[in-house]
């Protein structure tokens, strides 16, 4: 008799797993990584959030502590931040999950069938993006300009696909301080791309996760402040303005989404100890002063970090300036290959995002994504000075 | 043209969601539910973890707040917990989830394919094994008899089984303080059913929310601590000794199991924070003493419980008295359905779970579960009042 394998009992799904390829490339020792879209940790309010804990164990500990859903407080936090952007939502309409990552993740369960048509951007938050590809979906890329997502483009495609009798079951953008490339699509591109989700009767999916941290320029309005037909799920994060560590974000759009995204978030509400710290940090009244600081400290080293560009980098390389967020995007010249130019840097110790990350198509060998969020204002000068004198160096 | 509508867009499996059948029945008033297997909200250590959560924050506020795995500490503290039980686990043998029930409901994405089979006890814990059902796991249940599953019975079913040429992905049980009838597996049939397991190749959950809170007998041994050849994956969590609300269990076993279970745990490792707060406070020594004045506080109300029975109900309700735990099984008499009962009790404010509830496979009409963890002691002796004379005049 053959011995038996634990092995044999996995289902098919489970057979084969990837390693995983983050990490992978670390090999060499890093000094300055301008690879991660991490909030800067010397900012958390570590200080408000312990207050925050302290009062709500202090005072609700029974409910703070028990099973039950996400803190009450905190759906009106949310909401009310919801409506000074003017969005329109309710406690039937918001869902909170573990960070918008995990809602974005649940999108495959309630839309997607294998072969389904699901629209993205290139470039894109591959971290979301693959989720969809391995749920079966089939990627179909629209180009980002300065402007963010070619809606023209986009036009042209959903015509294309109605007249072959396929309807996307969403469009993924991120129109505002985009990740990777920083650009904030502007309100005359926000009417279309609204319009043509209700022409073609396809969801439109807002990642939103920076637009608080607008350092310069005009708000503009959100995607679902534009809808009134229920064709925008809008989702967010606390993680880019309170910490991470939180694993908060929500989303906001037809209840009828909403309810089965919650049930695909199959191990139950979010945990009422976190929500209710979170809600009650929110509820001081600090957290608007807490963004500002946010604000000036990355207005600081993006400057820092586009002044040490135009300082070192060779005049061709085109950096994009962006208004808010975490991110610079730079377009090479044709000569420099982005993967080329990150086995070199690492070999003087410093890292970023090449393009080719950034796309699910295969394309972006001809840019990188500079993360400013995370380094120390020296790191950053530091950084740029040495990619710089590896970009001059490519070139001899 | 008719107007497009967002639930044309809905995968199939998303299309119908079954409403929540939870609250539904509970238009009468209750004053006294012995319902939920909740622990008692008054006793969660609250101060406590207060204490540990101001000195994460102030001590290590940008890792306790960032993104990242689960605190290092907290890993330490399981294997520490995993060793005093005779279980050896490493890092790579141990995943801590959002609750013991996030775990479990990740099982069928590992081993399930539809029509699988399950193995389950009756009664049972359905919150989880309606998940494998959901998953499409075809169901088996081996009977629970006062001395937990009946390994004989099991083992009839494994070898019929294997001359059909069916391995069965798992085995789900809950030897110790068993849900819903509260007994506890002696050390002969774990003997047994761990050789069962490795002789037929199939995998023992093993579900042990409740071993630490044992308030008289010896301790059995855990079946994870009998098992040297990987067949059983142990699963617990902290929602009974600490707090539900911090949600945070964990799952111990072959580590080709645990990272595939972590592959499907897509949302990302828990949240830093409550996993450092819960490490802190673990690491202060102070657990045990809790768990003490929790098995004092529970083995009091189970005897006041137990006491009431004894006087109120009528004498061919067989009461069976756990050595630890939240619940108490009554087996009703004939002439009395669980169903009838709970109408009948409902109408004087008082709720239980009907054996019902607590079956796979539809029987449970002739069984009750009393969960004496969560009501005060006075809401006890209240309700089994109530309960008794509602019993009593059932037969009139």
């Amino acid at each position: 008799m053959p011995a038996y394998r634990i092995a044999d009992l996995f289902a098919q799904r489970a057979k084969n797993i990837a390693p995983p390829t983050y990490g992978t490339e670390l090999t060499k020792i890093i000094t300055v990584s301008f690879a991660y879209g991490l909030a800067d940790p010397t900012l958390f309010p570590h200080a408000d959030l312990a207050a925050a804990t302290a009062a709500v164990l202090a005072e609700q500990a029974p409910t703070v502590l028990n099973y039950g859903p996400p803190a009450t407080l905190l759906y009106e936090q949310i909401i009310s931040r919801l409506q000074a952007q003017g969005i329109a939502g309710d406690r039937n309409s918001v869902l909170i999950g573990y960070g918008s990552g995990q809602i974005l993740g649940l999108l495959p369960d309630v839309f997607v069938e294998p072969g389904d048509v699901v629209i993205v951007e290139g470039p894109t938050f591959l971290g979301v993006v693959t989720r969809f590809a391995q749920a079966g979906a089939k990627l179909i890329t629209i180009p980002v300009d300065d402007l963010g997502m070619d809606v023209d483009a986009l036009e042209v495609t959903l015509r294309n696909l109605k007249q072959q009798g396929i309807r996307p079951r969403f469009i993924y953008t991120i129109p505002t301080f985009h990740n990777p490339t920083g650009v904030t699509m502007p309100l005359f591109r926000r009417k279309k791309l609204v319009a043509l989700a209700a022409e073609y009767g396809v969801l439109v999916v807002e990642d939103d996760a920076y637009s608080d941290l607008r350092f310069r320029g005009e708000v503009v309005p959100s995607l679902a402040s534009l809808d009134h037909e229920g064709w925008v799920l809008y989702v967010s994060t606390f993680s880019k303005i309170i910490a991470p560590g939180v694993r908060l974000g929500w989303a906001c759009g037809d209840p009828t989404i909403i309810e089965r995204l919650a049930m695909f978030k199959s191990e139950g509400p979010v945990g009422p100890f976190v929500s209710h710290v979170v809600a009650r940090y929110c509820a001081t009244g600090k957290l608007d002063g807490h963004i500002q600081k946010l604000i000036a400290n990355y207005q600081h080293k993006c400057d820092l970090l586009l002044d040490a560009i135009a300082r070192e980098f060779p005049s061709d390389v085109v950096a994009l300036r962006p208004d808010g967020g975490f991110f610079v995007w730079c377009k090479l010249p044709p000569d420099i290959s982005a993967k080329t130019l990150l086995t070199a840097a690492s070999e003087h110790g410093v890292t970023f995002l090449p393009g080719t990350r950034c796309y699910a198509n295969g394309q972006g060998d001809d840019a990188i994504r500079l993360s400013f969020s995370f380094q120390p204002p020296e790191k950053i000068v530091e950084g740029i000075t040495t990619l710089g004198s590896v970009l001059h160096q490519l070139r001899q």
